[in-house]
């Protein structure tokens, strides 16, 4: 068998993706060989007489899940797929890739010991007590409806978000599985998302994980760039618009209330969903109350908003929450249904106490003071880094700092070098899907796992490592 | 807008999946009203210039969305979306819609006072006293490795399944995400799938939620018709074919060592997976171990063998296990992490103790003779429905009986009669996607949620209805 023995089925998929499948195949059986060099876009599509655009939406396929690879100017070739390079690392495979002796500014994720595990055992413990073997029954698909309320109680409270009542509720097993319900309920082969560049990569991927193609806006320091979003808009009509509006991942930009405003005008021109992946608004360190989309979007229309509680409370708890648009409650329902059943019954119970005790405020608050004099303290320190050139901007709150590297500095190269020397950050690059002069440029350091001590360390580290690439350049 | 009005575009997705959301939208947005006649297939395909089974492909898609209905004789009509129609239900509406008062021989879940909760509790309290916040940390996306381990010892002890290590182990959220991780990895739009006829309805939806093309199979008394299988699969070339092979949903069906062989030398002569979905094995009432197709599967190449705790354990634990073959552990971990990162690693750290400390032994034993009570009891009610010419054959284990109504009698019939009289069960059409002599004949009646006096009650009504109902025919 070769690339061209390929027959396209009529009327079953996508050209491309039937192309995408028949290399696929090949370089699984090892019939294509790890090096080798396929053929150009331009001989390929002749030999089968197809448009140039299938084979490159097939190399595209290819290279996306790491089959190949591109070589500038010399064309594309097989990856060698037991050797899994640090080019396709993920920031998941990053944060996990931490030896317990190294510092870790990678993991945005609180250290282990400071989660509210003896109050939330007790919540756990009362449930048993009281609900006995219902809180290992069936749950309803939606989630249990006191949570519902509880969470919608407290998001109305706090951020004003529009829903007309629980039923616009939808508890997730994490914000991931959130956006798995997205992609299923709303993308198909070919449809079009747009995303913020730089942005959360697991995204991207389960995007793309959909058939869907995904284009980026860059960010300004106020928000996602609408003039060229609306011209995106136009050429590309995407099913969803990704943000995250409050401490942008990984930039930190919080968006401006007329950004908000200009972003969801355009939704309603364009009739696009807008998702909103709100992780964040809780941590806000300037004490001004977040504005989200979810509460301009009066009509309740156009907006998802995701909420994750992996980083305020736990991460294993693998509980979420969506507030869905009226048209789409029934829709994801049953997705959710199909997907998993329902998530976990006693964590959804136990954490409906956790709230209604006020121990969902109590620990905020103590996880905010924790988190503000680690911000405060890495801040400072940052401020040493001035000197090499080194810039970023304040952002309102959340767990990291996003910060510019001087002109001659390769991310991807401080990133190895402090590697090295026991420090564990996350390079830019692995957020930047698409072109963009910072591409290379950037850090994200965060503090929300490290003590002081590991922060003041891990600065040092970080500051010897640019003090010796600047003065090697 | 009309339907004619549609507009092809090329090379994104397949023309029937243009069409379907075509119309789709004119039904959601009121330009097509219920009850409003469809065009003809073929007058549809003249005004559009396309093919025939382009249209057959967007009308069935519809229809199995419950958007239109097809009405024999008469064409295809616009659905009431409001109104869900008992037509539409699901083997799980049903089992939900049971009140309080009824009797339920529809859900096979054990009713929650037997559920171990106390002994739960004490694992859960004593890995959270041992692991603390780790037990609320990100947990790697293939499961709690001593779960994984713990898991596969008794597998193999007990069924002597095949796997290398605990690699080969994946822990998920329930084994509703088993089928749909399994959809994720082999299944795109257009391929096919084989299934039992009748088989559990839940994973037909799934599998063409994926766009997949579902073919069924009729049950023998020992297995699937694998004369049949083997045509279809020469036809279809299936990327899967969906199996219970214990007691399977709902015929009760438990396949001879000849079929399982039979049915592994076709997957491997075809080169196709084999989902074996095990829900039932450790509810044998015969001493017979039984004998998994991951077992004869001395490769581990063919076989993807998924494992519910739902009706054994506690269905709210969402958690269940895949033991994958070899050339599938990457891609499923992948998958897996993309869908919800991981599952709860405090229920999965609870259940390694459990299973370590020999409370999942234990209860085994407490739950059989729990259910053998109540089959036996069943069984013996059952005897008396012989003389209205119902039909039935002993089943190895599990928690229900499959039974065969006289001639003339239509098991939907019976069913709303039942429910009438405070008793649920599930016609049998609910589990027959695909034409069948039988597809209005059958019964599934569960024993696993009532008390004897509530199988007594009920077998004392199922016995009015098919006495008033045959004495009216």
């Amino acid at each position: 068998m070769s690339i061209v023995s390929i027959q396209f089925e009529e009327g079953k998929q996508p050209k491309y993706i039937q192309l995408f499948e028949h290399i696929k195949q090949l370089i699984t059986n090892g019939e294509l060989k790890p090096g080798e060099k396929l053929p150009t876009v331009r001989s390929l599509s002749q030999d089968l007489n197809i448009n140039n655009i299938t084979v490159v939406n097939a190399y595209k396929q290819l290279e996306i899940n790491k089959y190949i690879t591109a070589k500038k100017g010399s064309g594309y070739f097989i990856s060698n797929l037991k050797i899994q390079k640090e080019d396709t690392l993920s920031s998941g495979d990053i944060a996990m890739m931490v030896d317990s002796n190294a510092i870790n500014f990678a993991s945005a994720t609180a250290h282990p010991s400071i989660f509210p595990t003896e109050s939330f055992r007790e919540c756990i413990n009362e449930v048993l007590e009281r609900d006995k073997g219902y809180a290992f029954g069936y749950q309803e698909s939606n989630g249990f409806k006191p949570l519902r309320n509880a969470i919608l109680e407290y998001l109305k409270s706090k951020y004003d978000v529009r829903a007309k009542n629980e039923e616009n509720v939808l508890i997730v097993s994490g914000a991931q599985q959130g956006i798995d319900l997205i992609g299923k309920a709303l993308l198909n082969p070919g449809d079009y998302v747009i995303t913020e560049n730089p942005t959360y990569d697991g995204a991207i991927t389960l995007f793309k994980s959909r058939g869907a193609r995904v284009v980026g806006v860059n960010m300004e320091s106020d928000g996602i760039d609408v003039v060229d979003l609306e011209k995106k808009i136009r050429i590309c009509k995407p099913k969803i618009i990704y943000l995250m509006t409050y401490c942008q991942n990984p930039t930190t930009v919080s968006y401006s209330p007329e950004k908000l405003e200009q972003v969801l005008r355009l939704a309603k021109k364009y009739n696009t969903y807008l998702v909103e992946d709100d992780t964040m608004s809780e941590l806000n360190f300037n004490n001004k109350q977040p504005i989200t989309l979810k509460h301009l979007d009066k009509s309740n229309s156009h907006v998802i908003y995701l909420k994750s509680f992996s980083k305020i409370l736990m991460p294993g708890l693998r509980v979420g929450c969506m507030i869905l648009p009226d048209m789409l409650v029934k829709d994801f329902t049953k997705i959710k249904h199909n997907s998993d059943l329902s998530s976990s019954g006693l964590i959804q119970r136990a954490l409906d106490l956790y709230f209604r005790t006020g121990r969902w405020e109590e620990h905020l608050q103590y996880m905010k003071e924790i988190y503000l004099g680690k911000y405060e303290f890495m801040l400072g320190q940052l401020e040493r880094l001035k000197k090499y050139g080194v810039q970023y901007s304040k952002p309102e709150g959340g767990l990291y700092f996003w910060i510019q590297l001087p002109k001659n500095l390769s991310s991807r190269r401080v990133f190895l070098d402090c590697k090295e020397k026991g420090l564990v950050l996350i390079p830019s690059d692995i957020f930047y899907e698409f072109d963009n002069k910072q591409k290379d440029k950037c850090l994200r350091l965060s503090f929300a796992s490290s003590t002081i001590e590991q922060i003041r360390n891990g600065m040092e580290i970080l500051e010897k490592c640019i003090m010796g690439l600047t003065n090697g350049n």
